[in-house]
């Protein structure tokens, strides 16, 4: 059966997309840790990070360097955290997750509720700074 | 003003070490989130893991990549976590750490304690597991 990731990635369940490329999909977790949590996830269908091919395992992380350059400059944070949990979807993926303090990066504590109109303009901030820093995601 | 960790990189603050190499040097967590959490050092002292030059941050990576491999062979846990989050110490460390549900990833929880021949033994055995793994580690 397909994860809810490939679900997101075939478009068959919404997501406030940030990008996407040959190789992988990012988007906004919608039980965010704080304001722009992303998701950054390869569009093969591997459970364990460790398990991904080379190429794809080094892209990913790639594009979630550029990803969190681009959040840096437009979210109101100290530094993007990168951490890769993979025990809640059995689908790799990389959180980029905007802090201020060391108690920011607890997957336990309760999830910032945000409207749709914000997930809407966040998505766009981070996409288009992405752009205006790479333009080869354009 | 070094780092705590130049100061680790350089032996002037001894530490449990796995493996060096030219670029990184890794080591256990001396207050770790559970037992075999290590950390994985660039040499090249830089606060801010985006802020390392491509060759580093992906060599850093690689090599985190296999550690957490060995880490899997060797030890009691579900999976390896890999998490950069980068407030404690102004220069870029990976932390990988072995994990059996989502809130072992929680920095703020309280730390396991270990005795100077248990953090022994343990970093004996990730080394010989990526040894035994990835020869050329030897």
């Amino acid at each position: 059966m397909a994860s809810i990731f490939t679900k997101i990635i075939e478009g068959e369940i919404p997501s406030y997309k940030i990008i996407e490329d040959e190789l992988c999909y990012a988007f906004l977790d919608i039980n965010p840790l704080s304001e722009g949590h992303t998701l950054v996830v390869p569009k093969k269908e591997v459970d364990y990070i460790f398990d991904l091919d080379d190429e794809i395992y080094h892209h990913l992380l790639e594009v979630s360097k550029k990803i969190s350059r681009a959040m840096d400059s437009v979210l109101d944070c100290d530094r993007i955290a990168l951490s890769v949990v993979g025990l809640e979807v059995p689908h790799a993926h990389v959180h980029l997750i905007p802090i201020r303090e060391i108690g920011d990066i607890n997957f336990s504590k309760a999830r910032v509720a945000m409207s749709d109109s914000k997930f809407q303009v966040v998505a766009k901030n981070i996409t288009e700074a992405l752009i205006r820093l790479y333009p080869d995601f354009a």
